[in-house]
């Protein structure tokens, strides 16, 4: 509060020094992207077809059968001139999402990509396997089943940004949201086809992209959550923290599987409008349960609740909120109070 | 030659200093990402299914009835701190690929994303509509056809990797390649599905980009060098010169659609090996035959084959092939002759 008022102080007495302060330039001592992991999958009999590429090009004969290079997933990274993260940030997107989650918002602002890479972390922006940059497989000859493509409706009423089942058709958002609503639509641009039978592809992506970058700190949102976890206990040595934002699954409760997050300590960080939404309390329980074993098992977690810190009207995309940068802090924070960050 | 042996002498007497020369850190005066165009598409009669989208989640029920946002592409920008380039240059891949094209090179050194900017341009890397991260929409509901996939031999083959049809099998590359054949497998993650009827929603998305990026400089490669053209025809006012690396398709060819190109100075470059493939020479003639009749509306175009320059072993993929650095020179000086760069 008295932050807060010192704050409103130098916006009114000095908004460029509060400015600079902000968004000075970037000094950048490298960046670049890479795909990691995979496998070559073979096809076989599928039919040679000419293929006009380009209209009035000249035609290609495509012939579908032979090896393909797959399930390899895709990393930007930017690496900050004076690096203050003890180890990098890799940044783990959910369901139906890619790396863009962390980039500028929706409307436009910066993001935690940003945000983390003024605050000297160099950050791993990932697409995980099947999403973005990533590329995605034939199928069903090298994926199983289909794709999921989800309408506009469904994240406004399935992410808390909508009052739930129903709220898109009216437009009505949730009273309070910090959601940009004006810039759903952009949001949406974002959203890309998903599977559901790709896990261990994914899982195994996340553990190689773990060898190669890590050891780190891992940030991952809803359905990144699982991956995070169990990559964690299947990587330990290159895992410094978890920060699960309203993890969607969980890692395996084993005892050895639970023996391994040991070392690892553990921020689960949940928004609002959780109550009264259809599925959010039994996904959150699940996640308590969760954490309950692996502190019985010896492990540390903390949960937090961003309503009890003050940090209102979060939705399930809280890195794109108009709030954003509060919520990044009370991560930044966490991870500082961690001896992760000098 | 003399600059050769000087810059031999150079290695030889400063390594240290050679190297700062190359690499600086990189000032930006900010980052950030967008998606621009496309259009709401509904779909209807589908079924309703009970989802798990995650293993021991709560079950979603997925819809896919109803609008969804579709046909918009995804732009990464990067800002430099000292812009010496006189508008942004657009970078806009080809067929099958993403913005990755630009990035590092499949071998990891930069690529010509990280060249420009280091010469003080503001690039913009994009994903086109259905590629990377614009995602991708239903078919045949939403997208007419089936993608495109590429199996590993096919680019090896096409691309002027390897020497023509059957080369990939004994992996034969062609003698004085400059492309990094130990990292083609890299390569290879960075290909993704493609349709070949998504022309018109592609160049209506590259027209918005313009319109919201431009005026631009638009650097085209392959299937991106149809569109490049085709968009600077139709928003004549938002580009500035077009560089075309080895375009796979062109312009209207209509005296309205030529007269466009006028005040815009084109580049066309081409790489080695073409005279003994089965498919370039055609492509190439394609090209010519299209530049002579732009020259004769008045437009101005130079051609550059590398090898005519010196350089030589070039792939279609020159601007990750090991002599990356030469070729993109060749551009910085043509934009920079221009007026482009100061």
């Amino acid at each position: 509060m008295l932050r807060h008022r010192l704050l409103a102080a130098l916006v009114t007495l000095a908004p460029a020094l509060v400015q600079a302060q902000e968004d000075p330039p970037l000094a950048l001592r490298g960046m670049g992207s890479f795909h990691v992991g995979g496998r070559e999958a073979v096809v076989a009999d599928k039919p040679v077809r000419e293929v006009l590429l380009v209209p009035g090009g000249v035609p290609a004969r495509i012939d579908a059968n032979g090896p393909y290079q797959v399930e390899a997933m895709y990393v930007q990274y930017h690496l900050p001139a004076a690096e203050r993260g003890r180890v990098p940030l890799l940044l783990w997107h959910g369901g139906g999402l890619t790396g863009v989650t962390w980039e500028s918002t929706p409307d436009g602002r910066e993001g935690w990509q940003q945000y983390f890479l003024r605050r000297g972390w160099a950050t791993y922006v990932s697409d995980a396997v099947e999403r973005g940059r990533a590329g995605w497989a034939m199928y069903p000859e090298i994926f199983a089943g289909e794709p999921v493509f989800l309408t506009k409706a469904d994240p406004w009423e399935r992410f808390r940004i909508g009052a739930g089942p129903g709220s898109y058709r009216t437009r009505t958002a949730l009273p309070g949201t910090q959601f940009p609503i004006e810039a759903y639509d952009d949001f949406m641009r974002q959203v890309v086809p998903r599977w559901t039978t790709t896990d261990a592809a994914q899982l195994a992506a996340y553990r190689a992209l773990l060898r190669r970058a890590g050891p780190a700190v891992v940030l991952a949102h809803s359905q990144g959550g699982m991956f995070a976890t169990r990559a964690a206990q299947a990587e330990p040595a290159q895992v410094r923290a978890l920060v699960l934002v309203e993890p969607a699954g969980f890692g395996e409760a084993t005892p050895e599987a639970l023996a391994a997050l040991r070392g690892i300590p553990v921020l689960a960080l949940y928004g609002d409008f959780i109550e009264q939404d259809g599925r959010w309390p039994a996904i959150r329980q699940r996640g308590l349960d969760f954490y309950a074993k692996l502190r019985a098992a010896g492990g540390s977690v903390d949960v937090v609740a961003l309503p009890e810190r003050g940090i209102m009207g979060n939705s399930h995309m809280m890195m794109m909120d108009r709030n954003n940068r509060a919520v990044a802090q009370v991560v930044q924070d966490w991870l500082a109070a961690r001896g992760l960050w000098r």
